[in-house]
């Protein structure tokens, strides 16, 4: 059932570039594929061991063999069905968010998804990214989200000019800012996120209205550090705090 | 320098299975090496790229090239040096804490990391987990606490006898608990985190005293639920807000 030229192609979708060149990406697996139902992506087609489980309407559903399963999924233990899908078109007129997230240079596929998770736990509707952050549609990053990545609008833009435009404030953490216990929300914000090693870089700590912190209650000093998505939990937890 | 045996040996570190047998485990880079110098781990020896920089006094230090890096690093990206630690003796005499983790059934090594990451943050000394939760001594899991690991005392027991001893009030986060922001901390608590997919088990909910919410902000029922290390992040800046 699936040509060969099907899975070379699939299999290349692991990559940015090939994403970008085809304008695809994989979305993996029955429960996350039906949240594509309720959202803005368009699926080109599915593959899945068992079409009658597929929740999605008007879509062109393959039954494949577990082998040919292996054969495009990008994960290491696939699940029951890949869905293909469009990008999205990139937005020509940003629209500003009372409450955004701002990623300056996020890496790990692992915590943008699990930052996707928490801002549409807290209903955060937007996250601005640095070009260089790890791209959303990087099948790692899908996974993690479990699903989220349908309910939050994920844009990339030049963070130097998207600094220029925004009537937020900005926000960022900091191991010197004030204590995040004490800090008071404000109506319009950003919250800066920065690198996993390097933090926010210094252009970016340039333009910040606020340092917050929180407050290590460990002894050690050797201690650095958070993960970045837990420290953005702890702050969000705290800025939706009563 | 390095022979095909060890080689072999330090290959095999990967597997829980191995690190039993030979008593070992690795932990590399020197950032994260350099935190065992003031823990209770003992360190067998250490192969590096620049003996020189390795801050561990009393460590015979073995010079390696690039690519006898690469042959034992268990990194996807290794670093410069691999240290070749012993495990630690089971922990005899249980001694309670006023404020541990519970993890019941923790699955995935970059999730263990972080929360042990987390626990360092907030001065929490001990992490009880079920046998069944993923091994500390994982390189993945290593890698993810960012060398936490030596300062926060990790032990693996049978969680329904640890229930059956414990003074502790036990927490666990639920969909339909007090919220977060009303719960009162109490004077001993255990800190319940249940498995990625399945949350907390049948026989461990049963023994709870208290469930506690993170209230979802987001609009959508399709929201389930955070990471395991985030929500552990959230209910922790919480209990030790002012």
């Amino acid at each position: 059932m699936l040509t060969a030229h099907t899975i070379k192609v699939l299999q290349s979708l692991d990559k940015k570039k090939f994403r970008q060149k085809y304008n695809l990406f994989l979305v993996e697996g029955n429960k996350i594929i039906s949240e594509l139902a309720d959202s803005s992506f368009k699926v080109k087609e599915i593959f899945s061991l068992n079409p009658e489980n597929i929740p999605l309407k008007e879509v062109t559903v393959h039954q494949i063999s577990e082998s040919e399963l292996k054969k495009i999924s990008l994960l290491q233990n696939p699940k029951d069905s890949v869905a293909v899908c469009y990008l999205k078109d990139e937005e020509k007129d940003f629209e500003e968010k009372d409450l955004q997230l701002v990623l300056d240079g996020i890496q790990d596929p692992g915590n943008l998804g699990t930052i996707i998770r928490l801002a549409d736990w807290f209903g955060i509707e937007q996250i601005v990214c640095s070009h260089d952050t790890v791209d959303f549609y990087n099948p790692k990053v899908i996974q993690a989200t479990m699903g989220s990545f349908t309910r939050v609008n994920i844009l990339y833009t030049d963070l130097p000019e998207f600094f220029a435009k925004t009537k937020n404030e900005n926000i960022g953490t900091d191991m010197d800012g004030e204590s995040i216990y004490d800090f008071k929300k404000k109506e319009k914000m950003n919250i800066i996120l920065g690198n996993e090693v390097n933090g926010i870089r210094d252009f970016t700590e340039s333009v910040l209205d606020h340092k917050i912190t929180i407050p290590r209650f460990g002894k050690s000093q050797s201690t650095e550090s958070l993960n970045v998505a837990v420290a953005a939990g702890i702050v969000l937890g705290q800025l939706f705090a009563k």
